[in-house]
């Protein structure tokens, strides 16, 4: 049994015993014991496809099948040539990597099929383990049960969708971190010291008439506090963490000659060889990803808004509108020597621009002749720019950052990236901050208690140690089947 | 050294060996002491991708960015976990598989990195072993490596390209066939025969005021005619090999209300279920395919023909005419309630449906009340089904079947199915009947042998005995990169 699996590992009082069973997740309710089978290798043809089977069976299933030795009697972390029959009949010539119990991803006993990576021999093969007796795995199925099996706490096992998904290496920077232990430790290590506090409160309330105090109030508050500068550097690094995973969509805006496919070409400019190299990484949008120093900015083309003339127009301006109210910040760019004050200010105006943040930028400062710094200093703040030149580009793009990030980005920092634990980091916070009050205002231990526990279910969901079925499915839902 | 790069294993005499070097290929244009990588998983995200080394120098260009254990020091067929690190920064956790030469799949030293899928990190992991010296794959290479080191023949290299593509349960037991030797065997024993043969016959040149014959020809001839069963047995199977691996395009054409969509779907009732879910094996066409007994048919649609009211419907008899040229066989459709036998007469000469083999068909029996039989009887052949009702849907689906085989498939026997092969064979064919006319003429041992080389060398070229450099990229180059 794993350690996941035995969730009082601290010498705890009945009470807290109690609260604790009712945020333990049905185990029943996932058959640990059944053999999962999936493709873990994307679809589509290429030169080796590979399929997964994990559970009590997976070497016993595959060697059912194989034909050339007896995996059974193989050592783990070895490979073996053969072939894959059904009835006789040859469906591939495969290699066969046997891991055993506990030393694989799923800590069970885990088969790697490696076949030749044609979609018909992949799902030839895959309806054979079925037949077998394995069943198909269900979406992350295979990090659940690492996860269940106590080969990682519940951040980690989330971390490694979030590495899959990585598109930049900020992104994978953060996830890779947390994926190696992060701030699971640092979490995990304070809340052990939180529960044996937890502890001697409730012993304080089995002698409750004798009026003792166990836990030295002066010690927990220490403590508290030290939690909570914690959970505050974790909470403040989200805002980057969130931007850098999900990338911050960013409208640009302006009127048809003001300039925004020059600009969105001298923002894209250095990064284009590289997204155009990764194949696959582009998703299926229109948008454009420049990345600014890590962090990805989701450029968001919108055609040129002006007064609409006719019906057809009107639509296209509704559209703009529409993309700027969904964006987190805009970029609303104007030629300096082709509009007025005036017409800028009726333009924010009429566009509504300024309902998200953003950020007014003159363009096209190569072939001015006006002294446009004097003519739109009513604007307030104005980066003039040269999209043609490619003057203060440079500057553009760290204003574009500084609109999302106060400080500096330092990702080798402990960042936080997923909201569930942003939101599970303030609600422990909160939680904490009553403890703190309650000690001031010298509530009875049994009230202290239950602010503390309230804590420490929020600090164990981060890294697992109490959740629910309806979490777990959540999170492994998100995983791609035959991870 | 490999023994495909030894061609003279035989005991030549120096004509022979002559002939045989001009087509040989430049070995020095493949540097085989390069060490080669690429991606082998197919494009995208999932939970495993796999990168592949191949050379001299693979196992020592990981090890030097693996750490966790020397994987120098390990033996062939085991997997390693630990982590790649670029310049101290950890790019993923993977588990690394060793095979040492000659037991891997191109015979050279091989690494398999087995990455978490995402497309970054497979990326950064390729391009550390770029810079580490490895050099990109190109398609085909590793299969490419696997022939020039004698791992597998010709023949059987281009049928791992086959297996990887292969769609249907057919056209995957042809290339598997062929994979594990197929009919590439047969061919090399008998053309050592030959070659023997013809070493004797270079060697009366060599003694040729002499009057001697160490060759004798009613052995030869004996030979030969051995050697011309076998190929026409495998010119024989290619009509179906060919069918199978290509299918068999199917214009389905008639008038507006012939019925034709519901023949289609009636015709895919029991397949569609089984197409849908392999994921990835369909291609972007507009076509739907049919599995008559291994034998894929890819049915087309097509507008309604009839004599062409305006310019737009013009237009559309235009390209179903076109569609109709294209296709190997159509299937012309009527509803014998509703068109007369003038009617159809016209049909089939205004559309030319006469240009390809045509099967035609009156549909909807179940409504009409006509002696259809006899109103239709001065057309020949016409097979009577009811679409809505399935009435001879199986006939029909026998009819197309027969329309491209004039015997039973039976797969189990050795099949070509690939072009190349099947010139190859026609010519040596050709070659071999010209040595029998020789022979019957008493031509001289001079002429005899140049058939018989030229006989050789089209044998030759199927199991890449005697190839080019232009041959073997044509090969190579239909494979996926990493295979």
């Amino acid at each position: 049994m794993g350690k996941n699996r035995d969730l009082f590992t601290f010498k705890p009082s009945n009470r807290i015993i109690f609260f604790q069973l009712q945020y333990m997740h049905q185990y029943t309710a996932v058959d640990l014991q059944d053999t999962i089978v999936a493709l873990s290798t994307p679809q589509g043809v290429g030169a080796i496809g590979i399929i997964r089977l994990s559970g009590p069976n997976a070497i016993h299933i595959c060697n059912a099948v194989f034909h050339n030795k007896n995996l059974l009697k193989q050592a783990s972390h070895t490979i073996h040539f053969g072939t894959i029959r059904d009835e006789g009949k040859i469906i591939d010539e495969v290699l066969v990597s046997v891991f055993k119990a506990p030393n694989s991803y799923t800590s069970d006993d885990l088969v790697e099929v490696s076949c030749h990576g044609s979609p018909f021999i992949l799902q030839s093969v895959i309806r054979l383990f079925l037949k077998k007796g394995a069943r198909l795995a269900k979406a992350g199925e295979f990090t659940m049960r690492a996860f269940l099996n106590g080969k990682m706490d519940l951040s980690q096992a989330e971390a490694v969708a979030d590495l899959i998904a990585s598109e930049t290496a900020s992104a994978h920077q953060i996830a890779m971190q947390q994926m190696r232990g992060g701030f699971s430790k640092q979490i995990e290590e304070l809340r052990q010291k939180l529960i044996d506090f937890a502890s001697l409160i409730e012993l304080e309330l089995d002698f409750s008439e004798e009026d003792v105090e166990f836990a030295n109030r002066q010690e927990l508050v220490s403590l508290v506090k030290e939690i909570r500068t914690l959970l505050s550097q974790l909470m403040q690094s989200f805002k980057l963490g969130n931007a850098i995973k999900n990338g911050v969509s960013t409208v640009i805006a302006g009127r048809p000659n003001a300039g925004k496919s020059t600009l969105l070409n001298a923002l894209l400019n250095e990064d284009r060889a590289i997204v155009s190299e990764i194949a696959g990484t582009t998703r299926d949008t229109i948008e454009e990803v420049v990345n600014i120093d890590g962090i990805p900015f989701r450029l968001i083309d919108t055609a040129g808004i002006r007064a609409a003339q006719d019906t057809i127009e009107a639509i296209g301006v509704e559209k703009t509108m529409e993309k700027l109210r969904q964006s987190a910040i805009a970029v609303f760019l104007f030629d300096v020597e082709e509009v007025s004050l005036e017409e800028v200010q009726a333009d924010l105006e009429n566009f509504k621009v300024k309902e998200v943040p953003f950020l007014l930028v003159g363009n096209q400062i190569d072939k001015s002749e006006k002294d446009y710094k004097t003519a739109f200093a009513p604007l307030g703040e104005v980066l003039f720019i040269s999209s043609k030149d490619q003057t203060n580009i440079d500057v553009l793009k760290q204003a574009l950052k500084g609109m999302v990030l106060d400080q500096e980005v330092n990702t080798s920092d402990t960042i936080v990236s997923n909201i569930r634990h942003f939101e599970a980091l303030q609600q422990a916070d909160q939680a904490l901050n009553d403890v703190l009050n309650g000690i001031e205002m010298q509530l009875s231990g049994e009230l202290l208690a239950l602010d503390i526990r309230q804590s420490l279910h929020y600090l164990g969901s981060i890294t697992g140690q109490v959740t629910t079925d309806d979490l777990l499915g959540n999170i492994f839902g998100r995983f791609c089947i035959g991870k």
